[in-house]
């Protein structure tokens, strides 16, 4: 695969806004986590903010929430099976990156890893905490962005529920159709 | 297309936790509408909670805050030409339904309509306004759901920015690796 570069964090719509689960890494005092998640949306461009579901039952809640820090990780179709078994284990009693064959490396502005493997890496810190209480929703800002100049449009993994997912297929070029100023910010 | 039928609304994840554009129709007064969204995310089960944010400078934006009601509805494929046009005119100065063929049906709970040509619709009356104002997040409870049979999973339609779309494409079923309780809900 090929290495990641840091782009322009207000561009990460294009990997998230697709809706792909996301692999979120997490750091708290000695400990590095990882969990999957399909729970997620752009909120903003500038500031670069995303909002995400992260259950209070996952041993990642606290370690993200106590840490105000993650890193939103993005797979493709080679990391399937690496993503279903993240999604089914918890960090409490497993060393998910050992177990799945994910790398951590380091990030540049947060604690919490990088994953090698991974299409693109967002760096992320909590931007608000105000509906974490009712809906376990943080607001993130991203704060750095990496990703694989190649292939342009990865083959995401995106999840149904029921155990089935769907990959990202065929791209349908539109822009001829769009208006100028709806195109201003890509 | 094959007619839509009811389905359980927390069982919605399935169609919106892949992270399609949506086509969101509002209704105001005599007037109905209708937008592209890309900025959703689902929230819990049950209530069935999705999180959209609709930009302060669209015309859905006074219609569905006033009503407090939407229907988020899911376009394929087919449609992706009508999912580009409503994107790209404002519901200020055009009948969208018309100009780009898609047909306003009543919903059962909401007064904004359905879209006939759509694969599902979800009828949402606002739950939580309070992240209006800072981020334009609405906080929607879906409290009636609509899915036609078959194709049982659609092309659905997703967007990456600068005009370019990725389709929904080869189904990929892991079930057999779940853990049973991380299938309960589905």
């Amino acid at each position: 695969m090929t290495a990641k570069r840091d782009f322009p964090v207000h561009k990460a719509r294009r990997y998230l806004e697709p809706g792909p689960v996301v692999l979120v890494t997490s750091r708290w005092r000695d400990k590095a986590n990882v969990m999957a998640l399909g729970w997620h949306t752009v909120m903003e461009f500038s500031p670069s903010l995303v909002g995400c579901v992260i259950s209070v039952g996952n041993h990642s809640f606290h370690m993200i929430r106590k840490s105000g820090e993650c890193v939103i990780n993005l797979p493709t179709a080679t990391l399937i099976d690496a993503v279903v078994g993240v999604g089914n284990c918890s960090g409490a009693e497993v060393d998910k990156f050992e177990r799945f064959g994910l790398t951590p490396e380091d990030a540049s502005d947060v604690k919490a890893p990088l994953i090698k493997e991974c299409h693109a890496s967002f760096e992320c810190r909590l931007h608000d905490d105000s509906l974490i209480d009712k809906y376990n929703f943080f607001i993130f800002e991203i704060v750095r962005a990496h990703a694989a100049p190649t292939p342009k449009h990865p083959e995401t993994i995106h999840y149904t529920g029921g155990g089935v997912f769907v990959l990202a297929g065929d791209v349908v070029d539109k822009r001829a159709s769009f208006r100028p100023e709806m195109l201003s910010l890509d």
